[in-house]
């Protein structure tokens, strides 16, 4: 990769970026049907505010995110592309020169390396679509998520 | 592609299999943020017991399909890999030999060309993912939904 600094006419990064170049180990089930409850998932703790339960597949994954009011996700950019869709509450994005409040029943789709900021305006639940598979999220190397700024 | 007929070992594809052959053109807006209430989203009738929503991203599609009591989804099966999460009433599959109901709060990770059948033990709202997006649902070439067997 180019180390060489660029003043490029593409919009800046985020502060945190996740890339192609990291990569995940293909799951054993990913290419298996799997019956998944998600009360049977592991929901994990990332801060006070904010926990997380992710249904992985072959190019898909599904996280179901539950924020409380007031919580923050920094902003950060990603390769994969994501589809939001609000099922409780309201979540308040900083996006693409914009803020836009997506509340439930709504869908933002965020194509991919657009860097977005958001905040639960009440408490949320959230389904989050990624293709691919975020591997910082499985490998829990999302260090911009775990602790509340 | 050969025509021969095989005998081979791979499970007998579905009645209706659709296959990355069937593409489609890339939407204008794939690749653009876009904010989308389901409210807003066209809502298409395919039988009297089957409406379906689409927003369909550049690898992503979220489908919100609507099931009436007895619907039946005959078996199929297509290259996209699917998840569908139940979001409220009950789906009962037949699939890869076993059959499976998954309930509202169940999520089904389905492989790609994976033959499947459903029938709506409830009135259901299902919330299908696939990647890639499929074609024949956004062309509508989908005939093996478009009247109720």
């Amino acid at each position: 990769m180019a180390k060489k600094k660029q003043k490029s006419k593409k919009p800046a990064k985020a502060k945190f970026h996740f890339s192609a170049g990291h990569t995940v180990a293909k799951r054993a089930d990913a290419g298996v049907l799997r019956h998944v409850p998600w009360r049977s998932v592991e929901l994990e703790t990332l801060n006070p505010l904010l926990q997380r339960q992710l249904v992985v597949g072959q190019e898909i994954m599904l996280a179901r995110v539950l924020l409380k009011k007031g919580c923050i996700v920094p902003e950060h950019s990603h390769h994969n592309e994501q589809v939001t869709y609000i099922l409780e509450g309201a979540l308040k994005f900083w996006i693409d020169g914009k803020d836009i409040v997506v509340h439930a029943g709504e869908v933002l789709a965020i194509p991919p390396d657009m860097p977005h900021k958001a905040e639960a305006l009440e408490d949320t639940v959230d389904l989050d679509v990624f293709h691919p598979p975020r591997a910082d999220w499985i490998n829990r190397t999302d260090q911009y998520l775990r602790g509340q700024k």
